[in-house]
């Protein structure tokens, strides 16, 4: 096995209610906001600059979806990596609170809100967390709530 | 303006409650599988095929964000490239049922929950909707619901 090589450094156990960690500092190009919405979102005011400035938002902006995806990549690289994650349930109460625009550089705040071993599966155990995402102006762009699936610390063995 | 010189077709007024739209069919590759994931969700099951094999999932599999990556482009080319779709504010309840394999091909089904006039804009529209996404098995792969916000129809000029 290549990628998944190196034992985990972080399980279950490391995530218990209330643990608060702030990371990530992503700058969005236009580049890349037009990459990823001609891939998946090519509405006008994710592309064109023109339609973005008549549109509401007022400016070219990234589509929702990529705000999102560059959060998930500044998680894996924060914590997710080093992490027993399996995986996720899905997420609740995801807001778009504010177009985010080139240049607008992003930062992550995760609050641990739930943690409680998986029932049906003894070795995992869930978490439930809130993102907050902000830009460089302290505006909150981005919150979403959802459960993580996590592997739980293995008991020390005995001589 | 180049993209959105072209006057929309659907507006606020056709997206009643109980609409049901089925559209869609998307053949996921390992080779977008992986590229998706490395540049937003590289975790070991995304990008690894051993790893796969050994997670949970059984098998590589796409990182969720990017199966609703590629349900927001069905969506796009079925009416929201038709539509004065003006944004969405957020999504709530999004569940990853079933892991999405390399070849698998995904198609959506739409249902208008709600629509209501936005009390704040009396141009705008907003439109509830639930999406199923579903693979060549039948299986539910994804569901989603979430707020759209539309332009209403102009009003007939009089002669």
């Amino acid at each position: 096995m290549t990628v998944a090589a190196r034992p985990p450094r972080l399980y279950w156990e490391d995530f218990p209610a209330g643990r608060v960690r702030e990371f990530g500092s992503k700058t969005v190009t236009r580049e890349a906001i037009i990459a990823f919405a001609r891939e998946f979102d090519p509405q006008p005011f994710h592309v064109d600059e023109e339609a973005g400035r008549e549109s509401l938002f007022g400016s070219l902006c990234a589509s929702g979806w990529h705000t999102v995806a560059m959060t998930m990549r500044m998680m894996c690289d924060e914590y997710l990596l080093d992490a027993a994650s399996l995986g996720s349930p899905g997420v609740e109460n995801l807001k778009w609170l504010k177009a985010v625009y080139p240049g607008d550089t992003l930062r992550v705040r995760l609050e641990v809100l739930e943690a409680r071993p998986m029932a049906s599966r003894p070795h995992v155990g869930l978490v439930r967390s809130r993102w907050e995402v902000r830009n460089q102006r302290a505006e909150t762009v981005l919150t979403m709530e959802g459960w993580g699936m996590f592997g739980r610390r293995p008991a020390p063995e005995r001589a």
